[in-house]
């Protein structure tokens, strides 16, 4: 079929799938496969320790690794994104739907369903609607503060299945307080099994290639057997419940879970429910996004490929979808996995569909195997996955830099430790708005001088400069508008409550980007008020945008003194100092 | 008592009574008791009006106008604030209290009383830990539409007693329908009451003055007679209904006031009215600083006074506070009254006590006369006041001026009218900043070029520069923050992906005011894909505290290019065109 130009041009924006497919070969096939065999083999432990982590069934963590992978083949942008259920979105699910209060896990899994549903609408809207720039507000300090915050909580809440006892909560202080105040005991079996396989994990990680590369295997073989550690981890343990009946000494166990293909299911419709899971939904949807995307950036930037922010949102909301409908939930673009899907080579999103395959097979054929598999092996996985996000030298580097964005990362991560994961991201976005607001709202104004031998003007106090006794020139450095206004008059007019003879005021607006109604009218007011003193009010070096403004108003009708192109005009027509005129 | 200095002088700037009462002379007490008599005429009728519009019995609005003036005299800075009752104040006190569902007129007014203390805690608390600047997020277009439209709010509500029929609601569609739907007759005698009032209010206002100077009464005297209209209105209707026994023909009318001293009273203490109550008192809290700050700066600024900001909110508050403690309800500076307080000669707040004197008296020796007093007459008062704040031509001007500012004033106005107060100023704020926001997200980025014959850059799309191909010369218009981080990356990245055989990227900086963390970040990743790709990057005319929060980063150590004090500086060493060398 030949569609007319321009809808196939807005056909492809929609569906980037019909632009990678064009030039699919045999050799991207064996790239995309080989990557999809290591990602698979990492996102079944994962997949179903993170279903864990969210308190569903681990099944759902199978299911949202099928559908919405397909769905995000067709409509994502990014060639090596891996999407799927990830532990910061399965942390915040567990939040949003343990605090409703529901008592059967039937109830649990129908309210993470609808979470998924309505984040998917939402991702959809925000892309179609082009608001993918509204994540932007969500500055890269209080990311960082949220994700280690986060990393901490996760690990913190597994602690309980290391230790076979009961514990809960979504904050800090309740996880330990419930943790020190558990009638179990400790399990010991189930204690050794988790340490064992945290300092398992963390071997791999850090001394298996190397140990293989030793031994003399290929790269990639060695590559393939260190990712499958924790898959070994898996077999082991589930092989050493089964031999030496662990069960029955109570060893928590994940038990049956259903073999066959995912579900066909339905988000709930029942309004108090969406009105109580919306703000939650918001949340989830934006650090979704955020994380999925930061990654996608940084991976095409490698490759010097680009991906398109708006469309992500479309790829990441149909896949939240398709979570809903084929009994998954909440997933996005995970960091780790990413990488790895990267670094193995794959070349296009179909790696993607052709993992959701391997995960299809694994819950067709794999789940009666998974019976025994100790809770404690799934939670080590997790921990040590989570703790190569807690990275807290960002508080040190926010210190360094700025007190402003150390304090919108602090409060980050008191809050998303103390409170929980959606206060925290809540209040950081709050925090870094209001303070950027605070900020602008009490402009630097700098008074300016020549810097003698150019055409020049700097501060006076940080440079030596030439000025005039007659003329006060003063630079801006903030865009006018209604918060700023009223303070803008009340420093002019403290200038020139002095005993000076100034006869002219100049206003350089070499940094002011914008002048609103609000500030229009303080600007007349001071010329106004300038006037009646005998002083004229110029202005310098105004911009063409905001000069296109101005000439709607009758500002500069009533102005009394003139408007300069540059600042050196301004100070060579009014002043009659030998200096200024020599200047140049 | 001689107090030391230091805490002399912060007596005197929390008790600014101090400082004016120490030059107080008998001509100052005759300028202000002549005020002081004028403002009382003014006030008696409109405290029983705006009582009986918030609601309230109209014995609240006279004890609203004893203690809290008295308050205002010793704490508040400006010289000729009337404080007091207001239109708008007493709407949103309607609205907030109406919205709570109370069925007996003492809860009602308890409410009204706890609102008044929650607003003046509130505005102490603010005027103590000097967050006066708060206030200017209320830009002036959004105050300007809600101004007017709730004017057309309250006149619209005081239909019913023109009609002598029932309505209710908050908002214009609610008042309208109930208006139309009112199941009592109109009652013709309280309609020509409420129109012939309508009617000698407008005259008086601008008729009577000029005929009684014709008549050759001078102009003070003319001043006292064309103010006491509203209460000559009173009088007439009074007796009127008294000697023709109108209360059995229909005419509503006061009924019993009690007569006395102001009650003592006590806000309730209970958490859930505190709850329902804490928005409402914030909305309130700004709304009358703003409308009483905007008046108070208007008149000192006429005398060359200052009035101090956050010592007015403390002035306010302690208002707000005695309005509690006596049985009254919110308070804040009047329009009106304070722009005849000061015509008439106000000198200092003492005008004010003095006022209070009147109003007591009043309370003391006058409530018996108000039995008969018909409600049509005070309601023909509001709608002549508040008429005279209507003024649609805010939006003209918005519209010819800023499609941004536009917007703001249009919500305002639409969602007041539609919704009610509290909705209409709460979304012309959020918009307001909203829409700075999404600007500053989108910088402007003006390319560059030398103006000829000048060491000045312009924008090479609207000025006739020199540029050399080798050297982009980027003006960034905007702070660099989280929110417009990446677009600034999208911007360099989508110029530099030309076919132009580009050297050297110049960073123009000098409207940059801040860079944050997040940009910082952005900052470094675009001069390491641009170092990739054999592209230096430079910065150009970085200001003073911007410059420093670099220098404790390690961007400067990795920049690839160097920064230059001026653009000219950057231009003459980087470039190699003889144009640029040969323009100065």
């Amino acid at each position: 079929m030949k569609l007319p130009r321009l809808s196939r041009a807005a056909f492809e924006r929609h569906l980037p799938i019909l632009t990678w497919s064009r030039s699919y070969t045999r050799d991207t096939l064996t790239s995309d496969a080989v990557a999809a065999v290591i990602v698979t083999i990492m996102l079944i432990p994962q997949s179903l320790a993170y279903a864990l982590l969210a308190g569903l069934p681990p099944e759902m963590g199978l299911y949202a690794s099928i559908l919405p992978l397909v769905a995000y083949a067709i409509f994502g942008t990014s060639r090596a994104l891996a999407v799927g259920p990830v532990a910061v979105v399965s942390l915040m699910t567990a939040a949003a739907v343990g605090n409703l209060g529901l008592q059967s896990p039937a109830e649990y899994a129908a309210a993470a369903i609808t979470l998924a549903f309505i984040s998917g609408v939402m991702l959809t809207l925000m892309g179609v609607l082009r608001l993918g720039f509204l994540a932007n507000f969500l500055s890269h300090p209080v990311i960082a503060g949220f994700i280690t915050a986060s990393g901490v909580l996760i690990a913190t809440s597994q602690l309980k299945h290391i230790f076979g006892i009961s514990a809960h909560g979504h904050a800090l202080p309740e996880i330990i307080s419930s943790l020190m105040a558990s009638q179990h005991l400790t399990n010991p079996i189930t204690l050794f099994i988790g340490l064992s396989t945290v300092a398992f994990l963390f071997w791999v990680r850090k001394g298996l290639k190397p140990l293989l590369l030793g031994l003399g295997l290929k790269p990639r073989l060695a590559d393939i057997l260190a990712k499958a550690g924790p898959v070994g981890a898996v077999a082991v343990t589930t092989l050493a419940v089964w031999v030496f009946d662990l069960e029955n000494k109570g060893v928590a166990i994940v038990g049956e879970v259903p073999m066959g293909l995912p579900p066909l299911t339905a988000p709930s419709l029942n309004p108090e429910l969406w009105g109580q899971l919306f703000m939650s939904a918001v949340l989830i949807s934006i650090i979704g996004f955020v994380e999925s995307v930061s990654v996608a950036q940084t991976l095409a930037a490698k490759k010097r490929q680009r991906i398109t922010p708006d469309q992500e949102l479309v790829g990441l909301g149909t896949s939240n979808i398709a979570a809903a409908m084929t009994g998954g939930y909440p997933v996005t673009g995970g960091f780790a996995r990413s990488v790895v899907n990267f670094d193995a080579g794959a070349e296009t999103p179909a790696a993607g569909a052709f993992t959701a395959i391997g995960i299809l097979l694994a819950a067709l054929l794999l789940t009666p195997l998974l019976y025994f598999l100790p809770k404690a092996t799934l939670a080590a996985t997790i921990i040590v996955a989570v703790l190569s996000l807690v990275d807290f030298s960002i508080l040190k580097r926010a210190w360094g830099y700025s007190v402003v964005d150390f304090a919108a990362v602090a409060a980050t991560i008191v809050l998303t430790l103390g409170v929980g994961v959606e206060m925290g991201v809540s209040a950081g976005v709050v925090l870094s708005v209001g303070l950027f607001l605070y900020k602008t709202s009490r402009p630097h104004v700098a008074e300016v001088g020549l810097v003698p031998g150019t055409q020049h003007f700097r501060n006076i106090l940080r440079h030596e400069v030439l000025t005039d006794p007659f003329i006060v020139s003063l630079r801006i450095d903030e865009s006018l508008y209604f918060a700023n206004a009223r303070y803008l008059e009340d420093y002019v007019y403290n200038r020139i409550a002095c005993d000076e003879p100034i006869r002219h005021v100049i206003l350089m607006c070499s940094a002011v980007n914008e002048i609103d109604m609000s500030a229009l009218e303080s600007l007349e007011a001071i010329n106004t008020r300038l006037q009646d003193l005998g002083i004229s009010l110029h202005l310098s070096e105004v911009k063409g945008p905001v000069m296109d403004r101005l000439k709607r108003s009758h500002f500069l009708d009533e102005l009394s003194g003139q408007v300069f192109l540059s600042q050196y005009d301004a100070m060579r027509s009014l002043s009659n100092s030998p200096h200024i005129d020599r200047a140049n």
